[in-house]
């Protein structure tokens, strides 16, 4: 493992894996204070080739393009969790790779992730581990049902998991992951499901942004409303234990951490995201400093810019089909249009997002 | 003179003249919306390169690029007001091109905006035109000494322009000039240089942002603070006047228009940019659609976004050898560095900005 010996100044190479929409908004947060990136993605329809100084298309796990890739940059980071430890491994050898390996293997196995944050004192949903097909009833009665299998890999939009009604339930659901080693989380009862975008730098200092209130439709996040409909009290809270995950991992870039807030605003984690985030999006229109550059300035070891939020935002993210209505958006003159420039429209995709905004009190 | 038929929709291609700062965050801004960007530029290193979707490295006055050009963008628009009047011709013979040709032809030649300006009833500086020789006594008569003669065309920065401090000058600034048709422009004394951006849309919608103060060094920008220091009298004035100018040119784009506000608060216009302009870099950081957003929007056929500012602010300019500060622009978390890539660094070569952010009152 490599660490930066010194912050990089502008002309430096950002290397980034994955060339998707997180990809193309960091690329460009990057291009705008003069750091030139390279994407590497297999798609060679990626958006992020668009705005980049370099476009690598090639498969997370080919060593020799993962080689010339780490010859090719400064510094590397991703945008998406599930990134190969083999991958990881082979580019954290030859430059920093942030966030660092350990934040990686947390975030890929959800198991892995929750005794993470049990294990610093903060709360989750009941979760029981299930290997195998006998874990389930001892699974079962810690969780009650109804509940929810998930693969402890690889999930992600609501990918990976079933739903289970009734204990009976239970071998059925098992199987339809392909009996994969899972997780049985049990459900809860919230007022509202929140999020916390935060950075921290090489120095560990952190700033948060202000918590989010998030709304998903078919397991996709659909809306993002900040602030949140929560009280001062909760709110520190919230970034309290968001603060003790970055610590906990060494943390280096922006990170999304979701939460549950139940009656009376007591705080359960739902899981994290060891990168930029889609309820992050709002903050590049209302803030001093966006989540993009914020994690760009975190990894290329510069301090982190103000997260002061100049406006209140609604944030509806344009799903399939949604984003035909870009121009009913742009009618709206406090209302922003981001379109990811995908080469196809498909039904689930996040094809772009619209932030409105209006004036802090 | 073709004109859009209707609102062009995220996917579409803008065709950029010049490849600069000015069209690179264009090309951002317009890459953030979902459209696409061919930029073409004589110099291979061009900033905007890097962050386009076609690259084309040709003359201004190659007529076959510019006609291949063409085929691949919905719409054109430029950088800089010196767009050869041919070049324009042949782009607009086949797609829209915003500003339109007069926004061009006026802005190209110092003698013709001067005339267009006062012919709108609004002052400008004492002026004179300066065909031959035989025309300087009378236009000396005309502004008085001290006085500065100019190129009609192709000046920019400084360039092209000769101080004349007594009228025995007048002739060896002439030579120095080339004997080009010139004009002469007298002093005049300020309290404070502004300058407003503001857009126009297609069907003559017009938005400005709040005036801004500029301070130059050697004839370059340095510096923009907003609000600048002139009353609200003055300041509806201000905004007036622009709106006079961009109706009287039926503008499409943003536009900006420098001024003087004397004492008492008079104002008189210096020249106007029929593009986007360097003392309007803030409103990307402060206002909740940037001048290059603005711009897209206008030429695309899209209603314009609110200019509504968030914060105060003051934008240095990096000229030549200060963006080797970047640095310590980054330690302030209220500031914002903006780096534009370019290859080399030179004197007097804008390299990047940094804009400070505070809460507005």
């Amino acid at each position: 493992m490599v660490d930066l010996a010194a912050p990089l100044s502008p002309g430096s190479t950002i290397g980034i894996l994955g060339g998707g929409q997180l990809g193309r908004m960091m690329a460009m947060a990057a291009a705008d204070m003069g750091l030139r990136c390279a994407v590497l993605c297999p798609d060679p329809q990626s958006p992020a080739f668009e705005v980049c100084s370099h476009s690598v298309v090639a498969d997370y796990d080919d060593i020799d393009a993962l080689e010339n890739f780490a010859s090719l940059v400064d510094v590397a980071t991703y945008e998406f969790e599930n990134v190969p430890a083999r991958t990881a491994e082979v580019l954290n050898h030859r430059k920093p790779l942030y966030p660092g390996p350990r934040a990686l293997a947390v975030s890929q196995d959800r198991l892995t992730e929750k005794n993470f944050i049990t294990g610093l004192g903060v709360d989750t949903a009941p979760f029981a581990e299930v290997s195998s097909r006998e874990d389930l009833a001892g699974a079962l009665a810690t969780t009650g049902t109804p509940c929810v299998l998930k693969t402890r890999r690889f999930g992600y939009d609501g990918k990976g998991q079933v739903l289970i009604s009734a204990p009976g339930d239970g071998p059925a659901a098992f199987a339809e992951l392909g009996a994969s080693p899972s997780i049985l989380e049990g459900f809860i009862t919230f007022e509202c499901e929140i999020s916390v975008i935060a950075a921290r730098d090489v120095h560990g200092n952190v700033r948060h942004y202000d918590p989010v209130e998030n709304t998903h439709r078919n397991h996709i996040l659909k809306r993002s409303v900040v602030p949140a409909r929560i009280d001062d009290e909760t709110r520190a809270r919230a970034l309290a234990i968001t603060t003790q995950i970055l610590d906990g991992l060494d943390y280096v870039g922006v990170m999304g951490v979701e939460m549950f807030a139940e009656a009376g605003g007591h705080l359960r984690v739902n899981e994290i995201a060891p990168r930029v985030h889609n309820s992050g999006h709002w903050t590049q229109d209302a803030c001093i400093t966006g989540q993009f550059e914020q994690h760009i300035r975190a990894i290329c070891g510069w301090p982190l810019g103000s997260t002061d939020r100049f406006a209140d935002v609604v944030m509806e993210n344009l799903i399939g089909d949604d984003v035909g209505h870009w121009n009913s958006a742009v009618q709206n003159p406090n209302s922003k249009l981001h379109v990811y420039g995908k080469s196809e429209t498909r039904p689930g995709r996040k094809m772009g997002h619209v932030t409105t905004l209006s004036r802090a009190k």
